[in-house]
């Protein structure tokens, strides 16, 4: 048997692979008719049930490669875990209504820190109404790995999907971008100060709080999936995790259409190009390979639109959908145009710190 | 903050700490209505839609823990993988129809061998008649981590719960015990020895054949349950994922109730006997604490007993329900009564020999 690196084709690569595979085996006409979309979307989406829509996903949350629990508190991880996987669901128009959470725990994890964990999730629970239904525990010498799964329910006309774009859509955001990433710059910022300076440390982290906030407490648009659900027709969504520009490439590869994204349009708030400047990086990167943003993003027709930015202020245009033969281009501010990167994520980057 | 170690209280102590917390939090009168069993049974089990039961349950699976890939094929952790997730719904009367698949990928995972592990896993869904419909992978730097959650449908009459059990049901159990620990022992052997005598090593496998197939091929017991939804009633079941006297417990556990479990009536298959004396161990333990059996453990009326016994020979009664303060005890072949212990599991061994 060969034995070929995943990293040469990179985990969006494998997942193709998988996609063939699991495709190419037939199972059942029943099975085939009911299920809307398998692998290759934010959920699973079925109807086994008349004029019911399911929605069912599921999330791994590693350490090291996702959070550092130096610096990001359980009950924060928690919290975090539920609006990722919850967010899964709304970015399809679904309501999140049950919730798996399964554990990989290492020693060093206590009883106490479990139930911290489950104090955050619970609040994010009860803000956005689902239940946690099950869950199971295995000891391992490994890393700490939390899997959380998302069962969901919606309607029939309102699902959206990544493939659904149309050449001429615009194509908008909820919210500001980067300040996810600002955040977790700064707590890692501290976190190596605190190793240098030990308890002459006094971090002073007010400054920084919205983008903490962004970082450690993220919403998901529910606010925004509901104004579209109940008022104007959108053609596809994808919610902002891998960062925006890994994003829309997503939405353009399952739709087969390219993209003119605007540089001058991407909103960023005040906090974040504050952050971006004091470790003199380009704030522009933070919005598009930050990830970690929970923000939606979607595609739509310019007279939806119109109906829509008299609804909420919260919505920017980034771009225009255009053919798939044009790419998937970035205009710089200058009017320059350049492709836009994929497969960048800068999130995880726990690593280089250790 | 506290940090008490989980090992003081077990994953099962831990678990039920957990099941306080998400209880405790009220979340809403519908989704308390329509949740028939969260935390504590095989799967959550719901009825968001009238007439319709769903079954939702989430696995992990942990090299090292679970799994030795130096004898366990890629091809054979997905067949058991999907059975074991698929066990957990058709052990309370659903049937199985979406997976979700995720990873956590350490770098010595090449990509060919995450083919293999969907073949197998493909193998077993196409046999089953379910449909892998997500997942996602993630790199880690620890093990190798598989997660699966399958999601299944069932009627409304006929699921079976773990706290079912009537005082006076007899409790019965599909197939023979023992051998799929069996199997991992001669595996486990088998590895040792190659160690030891590198390429001079012939293993001779055929003898054990069956024992084998049974660690590494396990079947969910789909035909007896059809067998029991046509023709009878039974009172609580479980499939035997922990080992039997680990799932005995927890029969006794959620039903409240205690048993008498004889010793002489054990169904062992011949191999596992032969098995068990080239260890020089008793085959007992092998039955009770062995686990991976994927077998059916299940109480019922005599009367029912008498209905069943007719239409099959694969079940075997092992003992009688008796009241809580009976406590629950195993009955020696000479008669002596001790109490049946709880909590050890012996599968998971794979440290040991590193």
């Amino acid at each position: 048997m060969l034995h070929t690196p995943i990293k040469n084709i990179g985990m969006a690569g494998l997942l193709d692979r998988i996609k063939n595979l699991v495709d190419s085996e037939f199972i059942s006409e029943e099975i085939n008719n009911n299920l809307l979309k398998g692998i290759s979307d934010d959920s699973a989406v079925f109807k086994n049930f008349p004029d019911r829509i399911q929605f069912l996903t599921s999330d791994s949350f590693v350490e090291g490669v996702h959070f550092d629990l130096t610096f990001t508190s359980m009950t924060h991880l928690g919290w975090k875990g539920v609006v990722a996987s919850i967010s899964d669901i709304i970015a399809m128009g679904g309501t999140a209504v049950y919730l798996i959470i399964s554990f990989c725990i290492p020693q060093k994890i206590s009883i106490e820190m479990i139930e911290e964990f489950y104090k955050g999730a619970l609040q994010a629970c009860k803000k956005y109404r689902c239940k946690i239904v099950g869950g199971n525990s295995v000891a391992t010498a490994g890393n700490f790995v939390i899997n959380i799964t998302a069962y969901g329910i919606g309607k029939a006309e309102k699902v959206f999907y990544r493939n659904g774009a149309k050449i001429n859509d615009l194509i908008c955001v909820t919210g500001h971008l980067g300040a996810s990433f600002a955040g977790l710059k700064i707590l890692q910022r501290e976190k190596k100060n605190f190793i240098k300076e030990k308890e002459n440390f006094k971090p002073n982290l007010e400054p920084y709080k919205s983008a903490l906030e962004k970082y450690l407490m993220p919403k998901p648009r529910v606010d925004i999936v509901n104004l579209i659900i109940d008022n104007i027709q959108i053609n596809s969504m994808i919610d902002i995790s891998d960062g925006l520009a890994a994003d829309v490439h997503k939405i353009c590869k399952e739709s087969n259409v390219g993209v003119e994204l605007w540089e001058h349009n991407i909103p960023i708030a005040n906090i974040t190009k504050r952050i971006a400047e004091e470790f003199s990086e380009n704030v522009i990167d933070y919005a598009l390979y930050g990830g970690e943003e929970y923000e939606l993003l979607f595609t739509l027709s310019d007279s939806e639109y119109e109906v829509l930015e008299n609804l909420t202020s919260d919505v920017t245009i980034l771009g225009r959908i255009v053919e798939n033969s044009k790419g998937i281009n970035f205009i710089r501010e200058d009017g320059e145009s350049e492709p836009l990167q994929d497969g960048i994520v800068i999130k995880g980057d726990f690593e280089k710190d250790k």
